[in-house]
């Protein structure tokens, strides 16, 4: 199944309290299309770097059979940087130092030979690039999107726009209050799904995710980790393998919905066992198996 | 099976944002007493209150099937009250007012025909009485606890003492940390289970509960309800929804427990839809099976 993933490539300085790691390949396309490689060999990426994104970065991407065709190098440009620090408890972050530089005149150009695409995922950018991204595509089976409270208080208009183009919707539970206007989840969801979204997916770190479809609602928990490193990009790894397995899935249903909320989980909790995309860029078939099968246990009741 | 209660019995004055409610009853003991009545039919509360405690709670508990002659009445007494504010979001309150009153002098007497016991459940009160308790019964066979911060930040030592004796213990997630020092709900969990409680129970409010075994984790979502009235009680009705369960169950194994944490569950759950113990007091096994119903379809997945 053929996936189309649109979203910043970028260098990212992580300060935690188990350490530092500064310019780490980072930026939500990268992490949604790495972890959606290991579902899908036919993944095709779109995004801006500058000429110091080396060419190690696009060779990782290739290894995982990620096409890197839709990446724009613009010359003596610098890539996207973002600086943030972590907190002891893991769960609040300040942001350091955002330097937009390449990404700043970002204007996605779908190349011809990628606009067939039947998955569209749309990374956390600009709704109004996100809508330009969807007119550039043939008739899509599936839309999903993700977005973040930057663009729900800088572009709400815009955003409400794309959503109605969105199938399945992606964003954290502060985001969803801040955009439905309403604290309680549920009344939440009901208001964001009469946006457009027939599904949604509510995040919430380490207490798991819920699922909202037309038949009802599913709560996955979050894996209970001994440490978490560094979450940076576990909500885009979410995505890839949430998208993952339901581009490998014989119809999208509500079963397979929900083993891809576990699925996305799975690879949300080995991202953030290392710093960046380290743990994402190695990891085999058998050992996302062992993690789903671990997330299947955690929540198994005997009948 | 008989179950033992001991707690406090209370008069809350609750302000929420959906409205207030005066004079509830209410304590620690209440709520388990009442949630655990669904499930046994010899349940035995002891506890204390003044002689403003009128014959309607009396009977609201003797038509549960709960045995009250272990309460005890002082005469000219007044009954332990508390006041407490719920802000918007319902995850954050503020205690307007404790008076212990005949609760200062509280001296936990479990009457002779209450000693055999088979499970014993120690609501949150001073972990000196608790222990006062266990020395009065004659070999039971569950103990479970229940605590909260103001005793393991004024009484960590006693706190310790007693739970060498205890079997399963029921706690929040910030009580977790607090007790162990650790932020990491795994490691936490570790330590506190090392203090002498095989089983725990780590509740995290509208994120769910985490049970802990020998045997592994299992991860209880919570119900996502549209309207939360009043948490009062929530915690309390859990620990009596799940030893409820145990108490009819064949044996205490993984599964049962897993079972049990979903009753104590969906007891929480009816708890927070209106003021006090107004909706605890009106259920039926019918309502209560379905409700666990919901909870077992919001976390299943197909084979």
């Amino acid at each position: 199944m053929s996936i189309l993933v649109v979203g910043s490539l970028a260098f990212d300085d992580i300060e935690t309290p188990f350490g530092n790691s500064p310019d780490t390949l980072g930026g939500s396309s990268t992490y949604i299309a790495l972890s959606t490689s290991y579902f899908s060999d036919d993944v095709r990426l779109v995004g801006v770097v500058g000429s110091d994104f080396g060419d190690e970065h696009f060779q990782l991407l290739k290894t995982k059979g990620i096409d890197t065709n839709g990446i724009q190098v613009i010359d003596n440009g610098k890539t996207f940087r973002w600086a943030g620090r972590y907190h002891y408890d893991m769960n609040t972050r300040d942001t350091l130092d955002t330097q937009l530089n390449v990404f700043a005149d970002f204007d996605p150009h779908i190349p011809q030979q990628y606009r067939d695409a039947r998955f569209i995922c749309l990374g956390n950018i600009d709704p109004e690039l996100q809508l330009k991204v969807l007119d550039q595509i043939e008739n899509p089976e599936l839309v999903i999107l993700d977005t973040m409270n930057f663009w729900i208080e800088g572009k709400p208009e815009e955003l409400k726009e794309t959503l109605k183009r969105v199938d399945i919707f992606i964003l954290n539970d502060s985001e969803a209050r801040l955009l439905s206007g309403d604290p309680n989840l549920v009344k939440s969801a009901r208001l964001i799904r009469a946006m457009g979204p027939k599904i949604l997916i509510i995040k919430k770190g380490e207490h798991g995710a819920l699922l909202f479809t037309d038949n009802g609602i599913f709560a996955a928990p979050a894996f209970p980790l001994e440490s978490i490193y560094d979450p940076t990009g576990a909500g885009d790894t979410f995505a890839g393998g949430f998208l993952g397995h339901l581009a490998r899935a014989e119809e999208i249903n509500d079963s397979e919905l929900r083993k891809a909320v576990l699925y996305g989980s799975a690879m949300a909790s080995f991202c953030v066992e290392k710093f960046g995309t380290e743990k994402l860029a190695n990891l085999d078939l058998l050992e996302i198996e062992d993690r789903y099968q671990s997330f299947l246990d955690l929540s198994r009741i005997e009948a």
